[in-house]
């Protein structure tokens, strides 16, 4: 488990969404500037070199910022990489075989979509260190997404677990303290900073709205 | 490296030309009586819980035959599975780095498809065992493949590696004979196994063209 870790602002890093490798590089750097507090890099369009070239670039500067960066699913990028965890699905593997591959203190994130998924995971305290919980809303980003939980499906699973929770899919500037009033511990995004017109204004604003709700 | 490995009827199980995980069981199964002598997973379209699940039942099987088992591109699912190595393309993980997370006994084949990928591929004595080498023909079943290399392209590289090189792409049972003449150690084979009528039959045809040819 990893010891301190901060979800407020957590930035989902799609390089097909930023405008390509390097254009990620400028993104995650303006994030971080605004005030990201974690950085996944998930390019499911890409081969894994692409990652992997793409992923060894960005933990040094993740590091500087003195923030946890992950993999999405591809727990053989993290090791390959050094990367501080992943973040796991339902149909990626087991969260205890990512444990096990990855060590007691990589940083390891699940995703539930619903009540049934958040009690499922209800066993895995050690080898899970927080919930992704959404789509909150309906996105084109993931094609494969499940059903939108919506604002109280939310607070719902957030109620019915030991885990911090982070809520992600379709969260946008303007939806952000909307969804802030179920409680998460903080707000996934992802094109409401890869396709802003300026990522580190974009993260700044989150980021302010997010901290006015968790006082 | 692995201290013996056959590549002479290398089977590339797609478990979705099989018709689905247990098809895909039931062709290896098949396949391994007529006679194949390596398996390797391969499903791009899957998520990779549903390769762990597959292959960790194909391991068994494969076993039992004493024949290795290689799992395509994803190094975390062999290691997930105790899977006997991989199979890289020229766009996965580099292959130092898949050795790295295997270790020394791991199985590590990588793709080739023309002289300027096998020179390249001469520096990587201790880390690759051998090259899979092609599409020899155009194939529908990789719809990301390189350009054809044709027989003479397959001889070519077969004669500028230090490797044992393994013939992907296209190869049938009617083209088997013409493949074997520019010499590789084997063909490796989709199609000409996973959707044929009777698998073990198909696979039994192959494996004497090629002890033939090896002759």
């Amino acid at each position: 488990m990893r010891h301190s870790f901060d979800l407020s602002l957590y930035l989902v890093l799609d390089p097909v969404q930023c405008g390509g490798h390097d254009a990620a590089l400028g993104v995650a750097r303006a994030a971080l500037e605004g005030g990201a507090t974690l950085v996944q890099l998930r390019a499911p369009e890409w081969h894994k070199r692409a990652w992997f070239d793409l992923a060894r670039e960005l933990l040094p500067i993740t590091r500087a910022h003195g923030v946890p960066f992950v993999i999405n699913d591809h727990v053989d990028v993290a090791l390959a990489v050094g990367a501080d965890g992943v973040h796991i699905g339902q149909r990626d593997l087991p969260a205890g075989l990512a444990r096990r591959l990855l060590g007691p203190v990589a940083l390891i994130g699940l995703s539930v979509s619903n009540l049934v998924e958040a009690a499922d995971a209800q066993g895995l305290a050690g080898v899970v260190d927080y919930l992704g919980a959404g789509p909150v809303y309906a996105t084109p980003t993931k094609t494969d997404a499940s059903a939108p939980c919506g604002i109280d499906g939310l607070a719902a699973i957030r109620a019915a677990t030991r885990f911090p929770t982070v809520a992600i899919g379709g969260i946008q500037t303007h939806n952000a303290a909307d969804v802030m009033r179920a409680k998460p511990a903080g707000l996934a995004v992802v094109s409401a900073i890869c396709k802003a017109a300026d990522p580190r204004d974009a993260a700044a604003a989150l980021r302010a709205t997010i901290a006015r709700a968790q006082t």
